[in-house]
């Protein structure tokens, strides 16, 4: 809740156009509506300035679909990221310009496509089988405005490929980088930018990779001090936090 | 390497000023100079646009003093990590304005005090026994030219502590957020703000924190999609993603 | 075996009306009867002055339809947790009041819907998809003789929703708490009420979640005193705990 | 901050006895005041009904001196928990009834002793090597008002000594069963009391004892329901929880 | 290799019988036989006393065959373990005797049933879910040539039921104690019985369990110094054990 | 308790030599006497046939004294295992026959040295490094009343120096096999012996061995099925489980 | 990049016949060539001088089609690990010399059949269920042009087995072990051999095996100092470190 | 043993030379001698052709230098790895050529300084926290008869020091790669050579780090199929595999 609202409210108690009693309830009631089974919090996605975004893991179609109806009304854009085709077919009813991301599981409904970052965002990753993560932050990061440019399949074991595309990575003012397995991309293009680096490892790979444990941990431990990390395969968390750098 | 200092040395072999020979020794050895255990990387120093820091972990006081050394004669600004006092007296000799920081293990010389930094970065950390971590990350925001607001000992369990400092919170452009124990802090501040959050957990706790683990994995696992995660105990990470971002 | 049967059962032998031999096996026999398969045992039911409840996995559907049977004959209630929908058509055969809650997958037989408990019992859940452990909580704590106020959705990143809530929350005798992800909610609910708060860690998230392990850390970390911890997923637990509590 | 207290503020804006502005700065400010380094929450106290403690680990003495100062003015009793010697000495000179608990490092100063428990506390460990995390419950228990019954080596290998003790156990109200190693404790007390069990895994053992993490997943797979756990040698939260249910 | 054995091929080579080299290949290639994708070993089978256990898993059903029908031509007792109902058929084909137990996923012959063991294994589960595991120990004592007195559904939080089956535990000559959740039944039964005790943790639980990881490290560190442990649902490699107890 | 026991008990109830009231006090306080601290149990030591051990680690040296008094009265024989130089100074007061065993910190009366075993423990080790386990495994052994043969640096690496020790290893009748590392001695001698083997992983290694955890698992999933296992370091568990075995 | 290469475009640039910008052109491309998902780089391949493998795990079968394509146009040797049948399918349309081996899910195009290693290389594992992953090292060794010798089933509960394998192990230059369970082979071969030994885990086993956790670990501690690692089910990358080593 | 040993021997027992008895003895106890404490196996050294090295960690300075005396007897190159200042003193005292290596706690008699292996081999870390673990296998490549290159400091972060050092790294036979925190190192090192990696994660580090274990996971998930992997902190191993490599 913003001190505004509140001086706002405080002036109508103090003027009398408002009972202390029911400022009390307003204080209390006012930040969100209620749907039954989950609490749509508007509040919130304007606090950030960014569409609310919903995760589809774990809800029902139904769910779904009575969130995203509630949240089209008010917004031209709408996320749903690990979400199913079931989900899709849902949300498509709702808004035929829904498209569906099948390797990366995410519905985007793309209405205003207003570029509201002052820069690019590059996105990077290691190998082919990192690309669903790696697309789940494009989606996001471009329903969120901002110009994206993806560089796939670079790792570090081929550094030639890396060293090639320098200038696109010098072009962008944060760059994401999702690498599985050993996790060690990130490390190499910190030290190669002088942008911030938000690292996702991925799930990929197989053994010791512990289903991307590895890559995480080898990317708390970065030697390069410019990356911060966020969950294993959590491509929309890394492009929601380069968008905010973006928009500074 | 540069692409332009590229195009400048072939335009030298081009011109026959300097022979293919020369050019292939210029562009295997140019980036850095040799101390026989350490090879001081003055090119990184410059495309991050930030001093060099020295780790102390891992060295001797006679490494650390003779790449202090090397560094002061460049820049005016150094900074130490996880250093001890005995580094601390051989720094001093170089350079009588160093300061050093029991708590947090840090040696600094701030001999350029402008300020860099956009706005203001606020640093948060839950409990007293997080101060050191919070510490290094304030000592590291000042010395690369930040402007620094600290917040100490506004955990989770006491809510209200945290929203009386939303103003301080909503004046910075980003925010550090130290926690050890179950880590929950940056989750709240997150929802809070609408900035980027750089989580730090700590060490602090026992049993079942397994230094730091927890803390970790909460933040990992952060539902505030604006929070990035750097190592335990990370500080200096930290403060210098924060710098990266403040400069944008 | 309460000390009161013992003294009785002396008495008999005191009193010549039992033997030592037929004492003795008395003493070994007769707390439970067999089923061949599993025991129940009725005294244990009654030392806890709640109805027995049959833990459905790993158990055949068989298996559940003869236990479901023995208890029935002596209980209104019944509780089979982790139930298939098999599990459920053999019990409704048995009684077709049977209930079934596909996604908490327990059954409930609530014959006997006196309430037993002093107050109420608050239910809280971070995120929807907390849902079904919440209501495993509900169901349990139902049947067993409380009051149930439930509050869903209101996780840790929204700290207004849960200050919206604290009137319901203070209302409560004991507060069940459960949360994915980071497990951050106790936490913050157990700094804003004065009554036990029995924290519940769900194995909803994904990548460094680790299937509820993050949650079950943040939890046992909590820097909030008034917090006890079950295990991953254990709603049913949660709600016994806390019936036990609001009896007292 | 409690309903009544926005109440009492609202009303006062209200009859113009405070400007909006005013309102906001109370509310934003009112809940604690500021020792620089740590923040005393005498709300957060108020809000429990208990006295605030001190967490020594991760505080120095002269920390520790001045917060005690400032709680025991408004307070006749005060505990500090994972304190040193040193503290001690400090704290004595503030209050000279000050007692030292080595065996597990508390200090306590207990000038109130009006019992507010409506029962006993029983606290039972299973070995020797367990009575510093049982004397940490114990004296936390006594200083927040409880009557204490200690039944100190009672483990599962040797279950006679156990059933000998089941009058005190049901004698009391809730149980806590502090043990290290296999940590079965709980779970034999828990089928034998009809109370609440607060179990404290401790890090007594080796080898893959892991220093309590066996103990903590014996106690939260326990199959007895009535028992809920708190972090590895927290005799301190157990106590608290177990104070809050004897108050009930 | 038996000594006696090179002993008589050592007397051959002095008389002149068997010359250097023969001997030598003799030594090499003597103690098995070769069936292409895995070599039987009746030595070791000899040296055991006890017939060769087929493991199923990771096997194919013609793999399975195969080897059953070398090792039938020779035992008319057979064990396969974690074995499939398909390899059960294809088992059957060649004895007419063998039983399927789908439950423990064992297949057994059981032609030779005379009993070899100088007393009773007890066989004792904590739940009815760890009845797979039990059985698995039971079928191949029994095929060992041991009377087995199983024990089945006698967990910790019922104690009664335990010492209510003191006299069976305590005619037996060694005692084999499957737990899963919080393993603790071994310690319990250690400390009743003055045997050995052999302790299967089963993978039965959730959460926290870790697929049996909680009952393994319970079972490490128990407080009865008469517990070993094997590997988690190591029925077999239990009984394996026992048997060779029993046999002494 | 034993059967009998109950039997004269419950006989003397019959004849009138005893109430029903200090019946149900005998069966309640008599299996134990009170130290304060710590309860002697010698009722449990009486079920085994073995003497009482004092596990050092934990306790005060107080405390191992006035427990070794208590049992040096009823007992010739006493061991203390992790027990400190202090430790053996007090023992040594109480009976001067006390030995100390430093690299294995364990504590012997070795008064009665009578052979209760029927045949020999063999006690093999990998490396070096093992013996202080070994030892102790050794020092409890004989103190138990076993012959014991020690084997000593027989690792896996040099397989000849195993095998040249068959004739030791075949002559006993129980081999207890410590090895740190890999832990992979039990499985070679689990293959060449027909008799029990119990593993004992060592804390011997670094890096990967993770403090044992590489042993344990190793010898945990031992392909000899003759093998089960104890505790990280835990020769003392080691030897008394052999010992069971060997008085059979 | 070769230097060799690097100095020739010097030389033309010296020469003229190639300006400046060209040659930062050719410099930042020439390496790969680019599919649009996934980028083919021949250099690499050359420079190890061996055929570039696809890891079919993660990609698509039209993705494995069109890589192999473009592969096969210059090399007649092929690797596609971690396949499927359906990709195997779109191979063999691409050349009918394809296999498919399904225990191992490779496929593989063996046009050039030539020798290029010096000697044997011997791969041998531990039991049947290790095979797929042996198999796997030997399709790989196999097209990379090595003569490969395989033992199968030499575990090291049956070191005669082992001992009987001898000659043909010291006849390679390089040993490939396989194991799962305790992963103790390589220590036992690695001690008979004196050869390089590349150990490599597989997931074969069940409970505290841990997916291969326990043989990786026990590889990494091996006492015998000839062992090197690589992941858990790898065989691949264990033949692709033999083959270098065998034609060094 | 050596098969060409048995049919000398065998060969004897042919000629009457000796009886089968003695030749049974002779088998059994050939190969190695009895110092008591420790076998030293002088047939292992001779089959590997390198000399017995001494590991210090967990022996007395009385056994090392025991040992050492024994195979100096034989040998004029002697290593003792993990040993303390005074195992050095004891060993100078035997041979005045003993070097000490405090950083890498090594002690080496080097007498016999012949090159044996064929080419160099390259020694490359990361960081200069990694020198210690790189100068164990500097100092152990060299005593075994190696030409070493050492490269130090030239991580990931800084990929143009890894660059303009192709050249030496092209230069070697094989490449030994030490790295703490991500492990990058061996990744990117082997993509850019064509002869083996051997990497040691080294414990440097701190937080997420545990000891190496990130940087062990790292390097066992490298995307460079030519790395093999030793234990953390093993500059030993890697340099005893690096020299069967390199005199191959």
């Amino acid at each position: 809740m913003d001190p505004r609202d509140l001086q706002t409210l405080l002036e109508k108690v103090r003027d009398g156009a408002m009972s202390p009693d029911d400022a009390v309830k307003r204080l209390e009631h006012m930040p969100f509506e209620d749907l039954g089974f989950a609490k749509v919090d508007h509040h919130r996605a304007l606090r950030h300035g960014m569409p609310e975004v919903i995760l589809g893991q774990g809800k029902t179609v139904d769910e779904v679909h009575a969130i995203s109806e509630k949240l089209l009304e008010r917004s031209p854009n709408l996320l749903v990221t690990r979400a199913s085709e079931a989900m899709f077919e849902a949300v498509r009813k709702l808004d035929d310009k829904a498209e569906f991301f099948p390797r990366s599981s995410a519905i985007r409904v793309w209405g205003d496509r207003k570029i509201r970052g002052k820069a690019k965002i590059a996105i990077i990753c290691a190998g082919t089988s990192d690309i669903p993560v790696a697309q789940e932050a494009q989606v996001t990061a471009e329903v969120m405005g901002n110009e994206v440019d993806t560089i796939y399949d670079v790792g570090v074991a081929g550094i030639h490929r890396l060293l090639s595309n320098m200038e696109r990575l010098n072009g962008s003012r944060v760059v994401i980088c999702c690498a599985g397995m050993e996790g060690a991309l990130p490390s190499a293009v910190g030290g190669l930018v002088s942008v911030p680096v938000i690292a996702v490892p991925t799930s990929v790979g197989y053994g010791a990779s512990f289903n991307g444990l590895s890559a995480l941990l080898g990317m708390l431990n970065s030697c390069s001090s410019n990356v911060s990390v966020v969950n294993i395969d959590n491509g929309f968390g890394a492009a929601y936090v380069a968008t905010l750098i973006n928009r500074l």
